[in-house]
């Protein structure tokens, strides 16, 4: 195969990574890139940042020109360039150049497709009006970045990981910011517990959320647009940014004949080969295998995309000493204002769905030595199987070292680990950057107590009068932040002289502000004959989510 | 086993973990800690944070009194209460009280051996000043305090994780801080070049190093004292910080007979038993097993000290449901400064020293998206097994995230994870948090393409005049910051144009900034013909560490 004669369709993340990767492995080959808009290889994930202000300079989201890459990897570079057709049978495909409107016919030896996927764009009343955008490429931006103005009046339409990013942003560049989202939550797929310290800091940054609603229609006249929701709310805005999730962009393949998946993705082998054997597809616009549990999963994220556009390019080139990707975990993170949640593997509402058996515990910690200083808290919760106990999925919020914990339970899930493993994983600790017992160890440990009958959880409060609900937290925290119903408070230093105050013939709940001194209390009880549940997580919702973890007598 | 007793010898990490987990196990159980010291259960790690101010409070060390525990965990403590005699036969200790002098005598059913480990002060002239100091409680914590003064002079002896960390307080305090090292490096563990940024940011703030060099002697007058170093340096000082190591207090052990291992450490099982199986034992006194490679090792720390001490209280109240403690992998991290470093595994040098093959790569990327504010440098050094591509250890250094990535690199060598692996690891990617391809993908990718035979490497830059060193980097940078030798500067974008400026019977060395570029180049030249290796890692010392790890042609 001397000067094979490669094709890309599509320069970004999947497209430009397979290009860089197919260079250096062969000199010689012919690989040229095809891409539709103006810029290649731009930094798609930056594009709120700019928009916001965060990146003050455009040109550092341009990571490549055309001439660039020619020059550091000797690429041909066609932007402007889209793919009418691909000719399979005579390996082929037809280019028009949306410049002059001519097409030509270039053939290939293997033909990569990246075309990524598009924003939606709901065919509702009213959508055609230019002040709604959606946000993909550099133009999207610069057209929200010359449409936006400090005072203006914004709303965002759906409330995943690029809404919640173009909500602060909007925020931040001074314009007064609303929120919708379908979901009850932000950020659908976390849990909801795990998106509430979010929705609390994006209420603490004025921005209206409107949860549980969704756009029926739009009406735009020369002053606004109006955003009619489902519920009958009507928001008055200057400018709206859909969000509301992405398609792939597979028509091109559909039209070759290639196999799509079931929600339209392109379908690929472990070495990214599509139907066609020499037709390879990466990134936002295929279909992958999920990691944890098997089966077929859509992940549209930038690693991915990159790291399959690397395999595809060591398929081609390296023989034997490829290694196929190993299929997504779905991890992701997302920042609003200072707050963080992450999210990697299984979330409890998609086992739950699945139908497929699970184990949980959430616990409270801070994300460095308590005794430190800057010690912020940490909520971190597992999931596992309760067969073998392996880690099916990790979701955590807090302030710093969000990022930290799900890297970690990435790889613990990808590792196959237990819950046993996550007991004595050895992280790093000095008092600046963790604890002698990280939240990792934490989880690991209240998920094998659960598992070995030690404690019994509930997730929530119970109504039954019969049930006695006892709040150990000190008298103080008790009385300025009650718990809801009736309680009994026993601080849990007096609970071993108090237990005469209880019922031993009736059910018994315990709580306190994290979740951990009710369990002390639940053994306590346990071991004295109660029947007893813990109040899992602990009621922090009542605690300022801002101060450290570790109270006394909390 | 009603009403079991447990003695436990020594209430800081390993003792307090033992105990509180004991209690949770066995409501009924008597269980009694014997400190010999005042403070019961303190956080040891926090002491060099409050002498340099920066955990102002001292209350915030004293974690607990044996008052909050006989509350908390109803556990009696003796504080200043000196075990002098383990009685084996009979399941006795003689305490003597330290106020009182008296002694009395405990049975036990079950005995924890908590002792830790001392600091090691050499039997050198002048060693018994009382400006010499070592750092174990809170009372050499106290001591400190009150004779340090802004303004001083100080010496640190070893530069150890302690040493570091005074120095850096010491230095925070305001005094003029100088710092001796047996070894030619700071953090002895790390192989030396990730020790540089450490030394560069400690001689920046105007630390003096005196590396290679030990202390001979000391001379105290009224006025100072005088440190005599090995190399005939005299260091004239006001106050000494003595860290060069920590031996196990197992004297008692050893007089009751028990096994201690080479260097004196406790021997014990899996379960944390040691050779009577009914005294445990955990925590820096005790010899542990390697999880990396097998074979015995010894870790000072403070995770494994706390886990041990569970996994003991596990096996004596769990029966078949305890699981073994599965050995450490010797994970650290420490800051100087802005400047951190972090090492979990094995070293290449230790590796080297054990005659164990292996092979390396360093890598370094910005520890978030370049493009995105505050990116900073890693230099990322991974080491793996040649036969089966197993990761035997990682070490970071940089400004940000270097937790992050040695916690990611713990977690992967646990689990048995190669090379491969850490391809394929999924991590949080948002602009704020990591990059699509982070730095441990990149270093994964790095030592698969080394393992594939891309390219060969090299840590040294050629004497031999028949190697051609082809300096790839923009001109501006190779003018402005040239690289020892004789070099040619070729910058890489123009490579493949003046392939006849070399000769293709001579061998190349490429090399740039950071270790990218040349291995580009590398891959360039050797398709056309010539033999080459890249210089690993990169020219980086030239380059302020501070400036984001990706310039334009670097």
């Amino acid at each position: 195969m001397e000067h094979i004669n490669i094709i890309v369709i599509g320069g970004v993340a999947a497209g430009a990574s397979f290009a860089a990767r197919a260079r250096r492995l062969d000199e010689s080959a012919r690989i040229t890139i095809l891409e539709r808009g103006p810029d290649v290889s731009f930094a798609n994930c930056g594009l709120p940042y700019h928009i916001g202000g965060e990146i003050p300079t455009r040109n550092a989201l341009a990571v490549h020109t055309p001439e660039s890459l020619k020059g550091l990897l000797n690429l041909d570079v066609l932007t402007q360039s889209e793919v009418t057709r691909i000719d399979r049978a005579n390996k082929r495909v037809d280019v028009r150049d949306l410049r002059t409107g001519q097409t030509q016919s270039l053939t290939y030896d293997k033909l990569m497709l990246a075309p990524g996927a598009s924003p939606i764009r709901p065919n509702l009343p009213g959508i055609d009006d230019a002040r709604i955008h959606t946000l993909r490429n550099l133009q999207d931006m610069d057209r929200i970045v010359a449409a936006s103005e400090t005072g203006m009046r914004a709303v965002v339409i759906g409330a995943g990981f690029i809404g919640l990013e173009m909500t602060e942003q909007l925020q931040r560049k001074g314009l007064s910011v609303q929120l919708v989202e379908l979901q009850q939550q932000v950020i659908p797929p976390l849990d909801a517990p795990m998106a509430a310290l979010l929705e609390s800091e994006l209420r603490q940054h004025d921005v209206a959320l409107h949860l549980g609603d969704g756009v029926a229609r739009f009406a735009g006249n020369e002053n606004h647009v109006l955003c009619h929701l489902n519920s009958g709310k009507v928001l008055e805005v200057d400018l709206v940014i859909l969000s509301i999730g992405v398609k792939p962009d597979s028509e091109l393949a559909s039209n070759a004949g290639l196999q799509l998946g079931a929600r339209g993705h392109i379908v690929v082998d472990e070495f990214q080969r599509t139907s066609d054997p020499h037709i390879y597809a990466a990134g936002d616009a295929v279909e992958t295998s999920d990691r944890v549990l098997g089966g077929k999963t859509v992940v549209a994220m930038g690693g991915p995309a990159n790291r399959q556009g690397r395999v595809a390019a060591d398929h081609i080139f390296m023989g034997d000493k490829a290694r196929p990707y190993p299929g997504s975990v779905g991890t992701g993170i997302v920042r609003a204002f200072a707050a963080v949640a992450g999210i990697t593997g299984w979330s409890e509402k998609r086992l739950q769905a699945a139908a497929i058996p699970y184990q949980t515990v959430t616990v409270n910690d801070n994300h460095h030595a308590s005794y430190y200083p800057g010690a912020k808290p940490i909520t971190l919760k597992i999931i596992w199987s309760p067969e073998d106990g392996r880690l099916l999925g990790a979701q955590a919020s807090g302030w710093e070292g969000i990022d930290k914990r799900i890297d970690v339970l990435s790889t613990a899930i990808v590792a196959g680990m237990s819950i046993d493993d996550l007991c004595h994983l050895e992280l790093a600790y000095a008092p600046p950057f963790g604890s002698a017992k990280d939240v990792i160890n934490l989880a690991g440990f209240a998920a094998c107590n659960r598992r070995d009958g030690l404690v019994k959880h509930t997730s929530v409060l119970p109504d039954d009068p019969l049930v006695q609900v006892v709040d150990v937290r000190g008298k103080p925290l008790a009385d300025a932040f009650p718990a809801p119903g009736k309680t009994i408070n026993i601080p849990f230093p007096t609970l071993r002289a108090r237990l005469d105050e209880l019922d031993r013939s009736r059910p018994v709940v315990t709580l306190c502000a994290f979740g951990k001194m009710s369990y002390f209390a639940a053994r306590v009880l346990t071991q004295n004959g109660f029947s007893v549940s813990s109040f899992s997580g602990g009621l922090k919702a009542n605690i300022d989510p801002r101060t450290p973890a570790k109270l006394p007598n909390s």
